[in-house]
């Protein structure tokens, strides 16, 4: 006979499929799911994860303020989750997203991916869309 | 008066302009640049990316092998490298790539990221288009 399994025992195996960093960590990419345009890539922990998949909006692990970041909540740029993704060797997540204002960039700009290697050189390329004096007030 | 920058200078500025983990390494990812899939995350160092922009095909450092890994090397599934891409914070590296032979991930698969979350379980949702061991013999 075997023991029965927990209830909430099936909700969170697949966080154990996940090879966490020694921090805890993982780096998630998020794409646009209309465009693709890779829009960032930041950090999850165990929770933002969880949350993520809960709740349909990215949120992401503050390495620099250590704590859960909810991706928006300061810009009102949150991110609808249409899709979660794991890769081969389950150390990177990639979350097909809806990116409410077309701006994922703290500069203001639609990508933080926005330097081209040109001739030896980074290059801004992309626009911005909106000053972020506006977005962080 | 300044003094005269050294021709090789200008060239290797923009590695500079990365930062690179304690470990001297960033991430990059390789997108298709056709389709926008993603393809891979890998490791780079200095040298790694150094010689993906000068001969156009990707390279990465295997964390495992401590070694340049010449992406295609032994597969055949080379990265031809067509824009090379740097986030706001300089510490991931986006590479579009034209990937020949259609496959990028080891497992004989496009990309990857095949692993798709649904209700709470990871699924390999995209075919295996070449078996690994008539891939890599």
């Amino acid at each position: 006979m075997t023991a029965p399994i927990p209830a909430n025992e099936a909700v969170t195996d697949w966080l154990d499929a996940i090879r966490w960093d020694s921090a805890g960590l993982v780096p998630a990419i998020a794409q646009d799911a209309q465009t693709g345009r890779v829009l960032m890539v930041a950090w999850m922990n165990r929770d933002s994860l969880a949350e993520t998949a809960a709740t349909g909006r990215a949120v992401y692990w503050s390495r620099s303020r250590s704590k859960l970041w909810r991706k928006g909540e300061e810009s009102g740029h949150v991110q609808e989750v249409r899709e979660i993704r794991l890769d081969c060797d389950g150390d990177v997540v990639l979350l097909a997203v809806d990116q409410v204002g077309e701006i994922a960039c703290h500069t203001g700009r639609q990508s933080c991916f926005f330097n081209r290697l040109e001739k030896g050189r980074w290059v801004a390329v992309d626009p911005v869309l909106k000053d972020p004096e506006l977005i962080y007030r």
